[in-house]
């Protein structure tokens, strides 16, 4: 006996990450008792930012402009790149302020259970902003880079501390290494990987920490 | 460096109850990766649901109509009126199936910590609409009632089994017995008003329910 209007917004809310047909009913009570303030700016905002916003083609970020305010700000330092795995740890690492560079999203990691490949990601401009920069490797396009004049010199990979991120983090290793896929013609890009540090979250006590983390922390020890 | 109309999207996302920044950041990532699919028909649901749905004059419901769909549905009996707190109780007691009468919709309890008196809930229509059939009240509205041209003879409150719901449905219990508010010149309405029973819910298993569930269901107990 729910309106049909209302019941199919229920029902789209309900797909959303994290709500499900019980939140997504009291959301919809909550639009409702705030239509003005809150319901029509929302869905005025939505249709807005389906529209205006789009995926960078250098970078894989999302924003109005293509390229992206990250890949045209000449204030940021061109020679880094840092790999991320979706737009989530793009803002992350924007929130910390720690990083000045320029970013890749992956859009994934590569995973053998979902069927994920390299040709699923967006791989193949990874190599080529990462070598065509750094070794002038031909025929690659390489509009993002180039835009500030400058090439990469070192390759930063903040994947996920999982199976998957870090298979992924070993695959783009290997690969500007020069190991390179078949077809890639890369013959080693002279280019530098890095990736994060594991260790001890801050703020982390270490009574709650796991022993792959303790291990890795352990091992990483650094003078006090 | 998120861009502005994301950052608006996601700002208004959070606002929705059992959102916050992350899970408004998630969702927002996930529509854009189902614009046509979800982000769109999304947005213009919204839009649509803050257009044509309304408040019930009558009861309070929720719909497109008013008054609305149960209010009109001359098959429901409207003889018996539940009394709720809210929409969502509604909802939840039309999924059950169990009950074909009418509703009445409070807007919430009566609380005196968050300073709810009756004049700030749907009381006073209440009031007529369950007085006006049964002992033929002059000069009240009962256009919901009338419908069906047959009076309310029985109140179910279905509020909260909490300090607050209690304190409401005692409230109503005294007013519709006739004790009235001052000035509502109701003299007993003869209206029988009963309250949900308590006691073990269906699949529930004693050891983790409550004292005072267990107390109920023990003093409500009946023959086996």
């Amino acid at each position: 006996m729910i309106a049909g209007d209302l019941e199919r917004l229920i029902q789209l809310l309900a797909r959303l990450p994290g709500l499900g047909p019980r939140s997504a009913r009291r959301a919809v009570l909550h639009l409702m008792k705030k239509r003005e303030a809150l319901m029509l700016p929302l869905a005025e905002a939505m249709a807005r930012a389906a529209e205006t916003v789009t995926l960078c083609s250098t970078c894989g970020n999302l924003d109005t402009r293509d390229p992206c305010g990250i890949c045209q700000d000449p204030s940021r330092d061109a020679k880094l790149l840092c790999v991320v795995e979706d737009v989530a740890d793009l803002w992350a690492l924007e929130r910390s302020g720690a990083f000045k560079g320029r970013y890749h999203v992956l859009g994934g990691t590569l995973s053998a259970i979902d069927g994920r490949g390299p040709e699923q990601l967006n791989m193949g401009r990874l190599v080529a902003r990462a070598t065509a920069a750094g070794a002038g490797a031909p025929g690659t396009s390489a509009a993002g880079t180039s835009a500030a004049g400058s090439g990469v010199e070192e390759v930063i990979l903040a994947l996920s501390a999982t199976v998957d991120g870090q298979t992924t983090a070993h695959y783009i290793s290997e690969r500007l290494a020069g190991g390179g896929a078949a077809g890639s013609g890369v013959a080693g890009s002279g280019v530098k990987v890095t990736r994060l540090a594991h260790g001890v979250p801050v703020g982390g006590e270490l009574d709650y920490l796991d022993d792959g983390t303790l291990t890795a922390a352990l091992k990483a020890r650094r003078p006090a």
